[in-house]
């Protein structure tokens, strides 16, 4: 209920403060017999960790994860996976200036609101520290889920966009620059606009598509809990996300019946897929495609005006090691969620018909 | 887990087939001793409901609910509250000629595959006439919320858009016209655009606009049940939803933090609201308020290539009484939507701290 | 959260007071393809029914079971059953006595002091005819498990019991005698005594054992969720319940290991069953077999003291038409509890390997 | 789904095998503000941890939790509390000697059958050594609780029952002995024969009891989540537990209704208990009390046939360091269990009524 857990049938529940002495998670619902590739799970966390680039923030934070329980010999036994990620590299002091202050658009006021107190330090359980626990687990959904293949990258920094559809990428190359944008061309733009925002103490926003590819037929529940409709919550749910749409997406309201229709090939495809591989919530075996919107990080290391907590506001500037755009480092976690998604939904798959 | 359930502590389990014998469903967590106002349930229903005006569906149901339980001399009791609509004005004939077909962009393909066997009356489950039971039971978490405002309204119908912030609106117009839209003028032109579309026998898409205002702060699950992502969720589980954006939303995207930040006043509102009304998932006491993306309604009254069971393409013609823009019926279940979201946080947020 | 559904895959959800319009209820997750033998439902509801026999109540409800969705030609759609049954014969005035008035044992009191206010006619949600609706789903759950064989008896009413081990008895005849006791001897002492007891106005407990068998190994979760722990919470929540036990049960807590332990034959089948078919919370093949004991049925036709809700002690006498004894009418309630907690670790077990 | 969660408001999430890194768990949902007594919930975890006493397992493991998340300088922040105990005692090569065997009435057949694979080294999930995780959350629970006292003890070893209303015992005087049995005399002639059953090398079964007082009416939910439901599902839950009953249990099923029924008091109160406190699933403000049977420990030192994964039975002999006697042990482990159970209905409690 209070909101720590993700999944129904592969189910994450992580806990853990920024700056306290741990963060993790418990995976309860992996199935048994699954080899992990702890290496590629590492890998995942490395694509989201601090420091490994100039464009993000300069936080060191080595982000190891170990492994508690239920895996014997390197692979899953169907008993709950217990993970833990030390906090290693805590600069409390850091943030003493906030203690009693809240910085304007951060998490500060409503937690200390809804709460009456609250862990201050690099924003507590508020913190985006807290998605590393999100990519551990989204590492061992990717594995479970082998076939499926999960492509997220930048695809627009500011207002610099792709200007080409996602099947003229070459989704090999989103790993060969520190935007994670599969073109090129535009990634250069992206980098060089991220600096010259860096340079003044600014941030700025961006969005990650993401592709799923090679999804079987029937993944998603009708109704409430239709595939679109949990992938929708489960982005929303990474910090900074303002804004979810699949397939045609907002450009869709705008579209006409016989315009957007998407007419079937004999095999059951279809020739277009504006519907984004998704039919009445369920997938129909096309490419499930979507787009996030992140709005800018709240920190900027200029002078704003905070509201301390006796109702005065006072001047204040950012301090610490913060990134000037978080979209780069949030690919990952959009994969590791579109990985949970789609993991929870397979496995509820094979309880739907009488002989499965 | 099937996904016929919405809500965690109000919680809205429904059921039915568009041409079945009844639609229906049970609200259980509904507190006692609420007194129900039956006819503004009654009200809310007709809001959707086919019929209603010329640029709607020109199906007659009177969409009648009948309650069972849980209300005592119309007040709630605490025990789960069953109701029931009859299904009076079923043609099922009017569908023999998709018995064997898949429709493009329709269900009918995915729920074929998933389940192995389906109803193909006028779309079964997958029918937006599940929705009318959304709407018996928002009515009913409207009347809890009470001092919390919803309101929604058609904000664009293809490319046509209200050019005003929300703030110039009179929503106590929304009703005022067929189509929904609180600007009159703009009204208007949308009406006008409607019935061209539905002359030509197609579709049209649209965005409906929602604002919550006097939301007490601290409504909202940090982490993965923040209340946008919920939202977010509730949204996208509506039929024909492409995409959900609160506050800034996409545009939020292209911009700087040091444009985005909402600075704070002293008594803990803030002079802007980019954030919607949400701070790191929980309400700030800011209105809230976010935009929903519908695409056009997939049955064109235009000859169209289908998909038989025995993977033949067939020219169809899409029969029957369908809505030629689903937007001005949307209004109602997405405000019914939002209410449930509201009145499970309003609930949930009763057990978050020691001294309650 | 409030209590008014069971099960996770498989899961009912029920509605309905003793003498509103009707009580019904949703199963959500039903497999898709599964043909209903709608006799064979309505036999379950017959078994339970009040007026089958001269030792149950005299009421006379003939508790037919409509069903509104979820099945089309026959076969489960794989979309939720909603079911009605009417309340026919509804004596409200029967219960007038009891507005104001708190009768001792019964949940009058508890329900007046939790929800602030109560429907007292017929003790409404508290009414055993709520498990009407557990019987509907408990039949489609049986029909889904097909090969697994639930069969449930009158093992022991007041002090008398059956002195034989189940294996003795033959199951075939429970349904031969109104007392639903396969042993026939001890079925009419069981008779007679329900019967001298009616003659006082007076009620008696007794106990219901229930063997499943054709249990494939595997059912049933580790730690929180065992299948004796669900086994125990289903019996545990029907009406008039006491206490669960199974395999050794109590008798088990006097014993030594050396006497109580199963040794294995070399196929896996165990040599004793003092485990009850249990080991470690999940199935080991054998029988599973509990007891539930039910104490005696609180409205007695005698005098007795009762409080009202101006704080007085009131004599009062129990009206209507009630069970001398509940056990005959419990034993398809404590099986159709039972093949609802194995048709949901049926759906459990199906995602448990990776290679399913 | 995969059962390693408790609660649905106050809720624990629990990992870790018996010779894993730890064991460990999550608290989701514990209200923020709560003060924490660290040395007390230490002492609980004494009251359980092995080579406490003479008659109990020699293992020695110092069981210190260490928390990680959740606490703010000693208080409650309303996140999720996540904690660790990590196993210093391992000696896996104790246990190398099954890892092909199947003990009798152990979970080693089970396990392997269910998940194709399993953590052979002392049981691994299936120890009971993860029931130490479950007192550090009971611990924090009462403290949560703090007016409800709870208070078990060991009832009965073998045929040696306590002959005393719980009415007539000092729960002071539970602690004063090893094997928490409150009356003096009682304990004696139970600690004797422990040891007389040690030093045959064999084990032997018991029962505890629970009271529950200070209970406020209103706990538990009607229908399937009665009050006494989730309490015997818990009870069910711990290792070894054959048997629950509540008020007057069994004997219940015996009785007649006019000797049954509590008659009340103008006050509220009743004169009688035989309900257990609970009055349709609901507390009744009266006692709560319970009984919980635990057949004895299946390792007993002594030679006995098991089957090996071959299909082969072979001779084994116990080994290692284990109980001869399971329920001193136990009693603060249905002490923690009963404690969460009320923490979660008590949060439930709190949104139940329109005017809370």
């Amino acid at each position: 209920m209070a909101g720590n857990s993700y999944g129904k049938l592969f189910k994450l529940t992580t806990f853990g403060e920024s700056h306290g002495v741990a963060i993790g998670g418990v995976i309860d619902g992996c199935p048994s017999g699954l080899k992990l590739d702890f290496e590629e799970i590492q890998n995942e966390l490395d694509r989201r960790k601090p420091g490994q680039s100039k464009i993000v923030t300069q936080r060191k934070e080595s982000d190891l994860v170990e492994f508690y329980s239920g895996i014997f010999e390197g692979v899953t036994t169907g008993t709950p996976i217990g993970f833990v990620i030390k906090n290693t590299n805590q600069k409390p002091k850091d943030y003493s200036h906030i203690k009693d202050v809240y910085r304007p658009s951060h998490a500060d006021y409503t937690y200390e609101k809804k709460y009456g107190i609250r862990d201050y330090r690099g924003g507590g359980r508020s913190s985006a520290r807290e998605t590393a626990t999100r990519v551990v687990a989204g590492a061992i959904a990717k594995q479970f889920l082998s076939n499926i293949k999960i492509n997220a990258f930048t695809s627009s920094v500011g207002e610099i966009f792709i200007d080409k559809p996602y099947q003229e990428l070459d989704f090999s190359k989103t790993e060969s620059n520190v935007i994670r944008c599969p073109d090129e061309a535009t990634a250069a733009k992206m980098i060089a606009k991220v600096e010259e925002i860096k340079k003044q103490g600014d941030t700025i926003g961006g969005t990650v598509t993401c592709v799923i590819q090679n999804v079987p037929v029937g993944l998603g529940e009708p109704v409430f809990d239709k595939l679109h409709a949990e992938l929708g919550k489960a982005m929303l749910s990474i910090n900074a996300v303002k804004g979810f749409e699949y397939g045609s997406g907002f450009c869709g309201a705008k579209m006409k019946g016989s315009e957007h229709n998407d007419l079937f090939n004999v095999n059951g495809t279809t020739k277009t897929n504006l519907s984004g591989g998704i039919q009445g919530g369920i997938s129909n075996g096309m490419d499930i495609y979507f787009r996030v919107a992140f709005k800018p990080v709240a920190t900027v290391l200029q002078k704003q005006e905070a509201l301390n907590s006796s109702g005065e506001l006072v001047e204040m500037q950012g301090k610490g090691r913060h990134d000037p755009c978080v979209v780069p480092r949030a690919v990952p976690i959009v994969e590791a969620m579109a990985a949970l998604v789609l993991a929870d939904f397979t496995l509820l798959r094979r309880q739907e018909t009488q002989n499965w």
